[in-house]
């Protein structure tokens, strides 16, 4: 220990000394193997586990977290260092593994992953031209293409790279705030009328965080009725609108949902469209989710009348399967990002640079420094094409029709949907005890405890991961989601023995 | 070409047969070498340039950044992938290179990209503990230790992770806003008081935009008088707080700084605690670029006082020279992020789990979806120890110190600060054409474009990158900052020859 102490010492110089050099060198190489074996490759293989469950508290006891402090404070050698990355990748849970469909964001994209790779090679953070180049350029080119795709006007508009589609949805109604009250800027919101903002109840709970944290005030986002296939009810939306006037707000923005989260509807954007007309409304498009179906000839009907709205939050790494994160907000109009958020830094956006400052875009952001998320996306766009991306999403769509006709007369498997729009497939699975049951008072309290116990068994044995949530008063059901272009029919398959296998006792 | 596009079409299957895994193994490794050789080594590498300049309109004809679209559509080669990642990296300005000290980030540190490789690798997204085990519980050990660090009471206080240190600042806001005003959350602003917020002229940017986005509006944020060493002046704070209290509006927070953007001045937090204890203020310290100094014996006197603060922004991407981006939110005040943010969406935080639901702790955030960022940083503080850190952040000082001696008594070389507090160092430099001149009318101008011109010559040569700006009423300077452990003395020495060469005949 003592030799290693020495030269762990000596590092303040990193990479300044060949010695440093080298051993940097060697430890990064044999890192670099164990994330290729461990993480990548077995950690996407159908052999291995999604998940090696711990307990929190017995995972703390597992797994060497704590950090050097008091006397001590001593550094960790390599072969301690090369332990913790094993460890850590032997209790991540596998995102990339084609059993992994927990969340809207899944798989590892090999393409997707050497940019990410090449990003972190490169560390930029993007605001300035001078400072990144390459990603400045990037970032216009895919913005611009996926403003094309929406339909948006050619050579005008706007969009920008977001940490989420929530903070994308935050975007939303601050341009929105702009574009009708300019003056919110200086004055804030004191002075004006209470903003209503319009969502479904079925809407992802970030434009209730946004419209929070931007001052709005929950009170202020009215939750729109949706029908029986979870979308918005544009008549209800009326009315809430007339009732919000009549309290005394002014009707900002609309919110439409394009895939949502739990029962992946999307909201009838032509309809919601000429009511926002009517009421001189900002339409925001949430296709945080959905709005991959926009790259294929087959499905982007789905989103029929979305070149009509003022912005979309469109995130990549969903439906598309871009690595995590990487969340677009694209806007019809120009200069409103600008106008919303520039403050004019002279330290960063000096106006007396050399080159056209109109490539420094950094003041459209709230933030300052940022992590570029734009060429992982870039460079599977490049290596798979634009057909390629479709194929994509017309397999994922291929999968869930398979799955779909898969349950349908399977005993004890009900639909929540009979037609899902989406890439979401909502079911109960009933076990065989509590089939023919459904005239009993309990059967619901029953079947809502099902699908958290068969979840727990399937997390502890790490054979697959799939989710469950209640709906506006139903029982616990799950919801497979499919945004992996690892999986196949047989996964489909997999899907539905195993959950029979987990829950037939219960 | 036919072969391939064959290939690429039966694609949508990524992971799932055995030739398709080969494949993308083979460029997978390929593009690594070429990594590793070309972005982190070479990249790093005194003997390289800094960057390889082209303007924007150039830059657009050399790299082939357009996205495949129309009837073709078709998928780039293999060789062509690897072409394209070579040139991004050659086109990219390589941030890890030890002549970069162009903005408040530097350097490659290998433990760092280690750790940022894993994380895309394993691809997580931390929200519940479900999904993000390892990260969830390495946030809190970091968070608590960065808290201790601090010196916050035990066993009290919160913290997140958050995409830059902006965001953080209006974590600041939105928490303190909730803490004095809990009816925020449904009400939003209106009906409250016009809420005034109190930072100096020379905090961070992030301050107003993060006021305006929160809608309390630009002018809502008051800007405190800087001393001569650019600290903020307590006095004037008085001032302006009676000033905004006698024009209606309530004095909120305060946002001391430490480590001002360009001077690098620390706000004397001592007497800050006592204004905003009189004026019943949540005292904020924004100490996302000075903050590391606290893991330095010999330098955290710099931010004495801040244990007494309400909540700290501190982002080890900066100082510490972790990979962007990292930074965190921490405050004294249990239960206030939750308090202002949670919405207790019931799809993803459900509260019939099987595991202590406490560790899903991603209501706390207004994002949803979220990169991990706490990996790079945990692992070289693994790696180094705190005494590493320690080293290292003394190691920084040090060369200031250097540089400072160095250009002292240089004809031509003038200090904007005479003590500089940070690793900030700010010079004119005044080529032989200007010396002896100040009285003159045309002094000033003449020397405001002196920086702007060595810097269109350094960044056209690639020799090295620094950054200059005005500041109140000042001719443009240059502002020397260190953060990454790679730079030497003889660095130092660097610096001064090579603004000489450019400059001397300007």
């Amino acid at each position: 220990m003592g030799h290693l102490k020495q030269q762990r010492e000596s590092e303040d110089s990193w990479y300044a000394t060949a010695p440093d050099r080298q051993r940097h060198e060697a430890l990064l190489r044999k890192a670099l193997d164990v994330i290729l074996e461990e993480a990548v490759f077995a950690g996407t293989s159908r052999d291995g586990k999604v998940c090696e469950w711990r307990d929190p508290e017995e995972l703390r006891k597992t797994l060497d977290l704590s950090l050097p402090h008091g006397d001590g404070k001593e550094p960790a050698d390599d072969a301690t260092l090369l332990r913790l990355v094993r460890d850590t990748i032997k209790y991540s849970v596998k995102t990339g593994h084609p059993y992994f469909i927990n969340q809207l964001y899944s798989g590892l994209d090999p393409y997707g992953l050497v940019g990410q790779w090449l990003t972190d090679a490169l560390n930029p953070s993007v605001y300035t031209y001078e400072v990144s180049p390459v990603f400045t350029l990037m970032e216009e080119a895919v913005l611009q293409e996926m403003r094309n795709i929406v339909g948006f006007p050619v050579d005008q508009g706007d969009g920008i790279f977001c940490p989420g589609g929530s903070m994308a949805n935050g975007y939303a109604i601050s341009c929105a705030r702009y574009h009708y009250f300019p003056e919110v800027k200086t004055k804030g919101m004191h002075g004006l009328p209470r903003l209503a903002v319009f969502t479904s109840e079925d809407a992802h709970y970030s434009v209730l965080k946004m419209a929070t944290l931007l001052g709005l005030g929950g009170d202020s986002v009215y939750m729109v009725r949706t029908d029986a296939r979870g979308r918005m009810d544009a008549a209800h939306l009326d009315e809430l609108v007339t009732k919000a006037r009549e309290s005394g707000a002014h009707p900002l923005l609309v919110s439409a949902t394009a895939g949502t989260t739990v029962l992946g509807a999307y909201d009838p954007i032509e309809p919601l469209t000429a009511a926002c007309r009517r009421h001189n409304m900002w339409l925001h498009v949430d296709a945080a989710w959905g709005g991959g179906a926009l790259m294929s000839r087959r499905r982007r009907h789905l989103l029929r009348g979305v070149h009509l709205a003022d912005s979309v939050t469109w995130n990549p790494h969903k439906l598309l399967a871009a690595p995590q994160q990487c969340s677009t907000f694209l806007t019809r109009h120009t200069g409103v990002l600008g106008g919303a958020h520039s403050a004019k830094a002279t330290y960063l956006f000096q106006p007396d640079k050399f080159y056209d400052t109109r490539y420094d875009t950094g003041d459209k952001h709230v933030q300052c420094g940022r992590r570029a998320d734009v060429l992982k996306f870039w460079f599977m766009w490049k290596a798979k094409g634009t057909l390629g991306l479709e194929k994509h999403i017309d397999h994922l769509f291929d999968n869930v029709t398979y799955f779909k006709e898969a349950i349908r007369c399977r005993p004890g498997w009900e639909l929540v949907l009979r037609e899902p729009e989406c890439t979401n497939v909502c079911f109960w699975y009933v076990p065989p005890s509590l089939r023919g049951q459904q005239d009993q008072a309990d059967y619901n309290d029953r079947l809502h405890k099902v699908a958290p116990k068969i979840k727990e068994r399937m997390m502890k044995e790490g054979s697959m991961m799939v989710t469950y949530q209640p709906l506006r008063g139903l029982p616990n059901f799950f919801r497979l989601v499919l945004q992996s272009s690892a999986t196949t029919v047989e996964d489909m398959d997999h899907f539905i023995c195993e959950i029979e296998r987990l829950g037939c006792d219960l």
